[in-house]
């Protein structure tokens, strides 16, 4: 309680409020969390109607969303935060695969297929892909019994959960591998897609001048006992839109061509620490 | 597109993204914005599990919001944001009254009254209170025809836009200086009450071990041609909870005995820019 106080002083008295708290990591995350909410209000020097227009701009993306739309995880995508969550998450070796987002489409609990099973639907057309590989650790030894769960758009550009015309669980499959740790899923060539534009989220992008779309990418998430899990996509080389990814998810090492219907990819896991 | 980037080499993608924005503020403040959230993030090492609770917070936030409830401002004001955006927008001179938040249960359109009229409704009890001081400049000269607009809650610590069975305009006022710039605002002591609980915001209080009170107070806004709108409070000082103002809104010069039934207090603004 003093006078004339400047925005470090406001910022101590912000952080001492939290002397209570008994949660460590809830203290050093609010503590962190503090300096740079209130540095950035300091730096921009935010006005009250700016101010105003964050407020109104949260309060619809929470109403935006419902079951099946989060349109706070998209939010958290577009500004980079999902991607960053993954990297430090992940934290691959050199010789393991890179991580990339999970995106907001992952559904567990896929139906089992069998290797060489198409996870497609029958005449939705589209060109036909067979991804092939090895699961393996970083010095080239199989990995038996590895959980791979692979899913993506259909040639219209949507999931599944995204459109109510489609079978649930089409263009989803769990596939797993045996001794010799080797994966076959027949699929269509994934395409390129926008991410929902008819949000707060997608009205961000439009006035910050941003591209709303995602570079055409098969998910992968794969699981072993011993190795740490990793999510990634395998990205479309013949993608136009690689270099402006909504959710700055792609990765040189992910990029492999598809136009010849079959792509080899071995996905390396890491040992977990 | 590159393999192996660093949190720092993430940044910079990110902020390239909005290279085609034409509102150079609007690049402005996501520029900042970016290099602060993507910053606690790494700073934290925040986990996917953190990273899911934080969503399903803000979700919940805006859910909560609704015509009478904005609960995104009841969080900018605990964290602190809503105190900072006021002393950076209002930036006081020395000799100039000092501001604090406008907090959520500003109502414009207050009816207008006569200076000595009570903005309390009898028969709810509480300490009569007679505030009284004059509208004035730095240097002294009483500032005709200043708008005071006055608000608190009732005896039991609710503003009428949260009680249904309260007359709407209740405890609120509106106030025009005469030649000499004095008011004379009849009234009740402020009490201490609690901001809302029950909501997200009230979750996040109780986990860190925060107080959820606000001191007593009486808000002020007042408006006169020429000079800078001054937003403030004046404090009771027998408060308990001056220390702990859950929203950070207290100033030592704001803050005057009441426990006589009546107090003087000038308000002073300052001129236009």
């Amino acid at each position: 309680m003093v006078s004339k106080i400047t925005p470090r002083e406001h910022l101590d008295e912000v952080l001492a409020s939290y002397s209570q708290c008994t949660d460590d990591r809830l203290l050093e995350i609010m503590s962190v969390l503090s300096t740079h909410l209130l540095s950035f209000v300091e730096e921009t020097k935010l006005t009250r109607d700016e101010w105003m227009r964050a407020i109104q701009f949260l309060t619809a993306t929470g109403q935006k969303c419902d079951d099946v739309r989060q349109e706070f995880i998209l939010l958290s995508d577009v500004l980079g935060v999902s991607m960053l969550v993954e990297m430090i998450n992940q934290q691959p070796t050199d010789s393991a695969t890179e991580p990339t987002v999970l995106g907001p489409f992952y559904v567990p609990g896929a139906p089992a297929r069998s290797m060489g099973d198409s996870i497609a639907v029958e005449g939705d057309g589209g060109e036909t892909l067979a991804l092939r590989g090895t699961v393996r650790d970083a010095n080239g030894a199989p990995i038996e019994r590895a959980l791979l769960e692979v899913w993506q758009t259909s040639p219209q550009g949507f999931y599944d959960v995204q459109d109510p015309s489609m079978t649930p669980m089409s263009y989803r499959g769990n596939f797993t591998t045996g001794s010799d740790g080797a994966f076959f899923v027949r699929t269509v060539r994934p395409v390129d897609y926008q991410i929902p534009t008819d949000g707060p989220v997608g009205d961000l992008l439009k006035a910050t001048g941003r591209a709303s779309w995602r570079p055409a990418h098969t998910h992968f998430m794969v699981s072993a006992t011993g190795y740490k899990t990793l999510i990634t996509h395998l990205f479309d080389a013949g993608s136009a839109h690689l270099h402006s990814d909504a959710v700055f998810g792609v990765r040189e090492s992910l990029v492999i061509p598809m136009e010849q219907g079959e792509a080899t990819f071995d996905l390396v896991l890491d040992l977990l620490d």
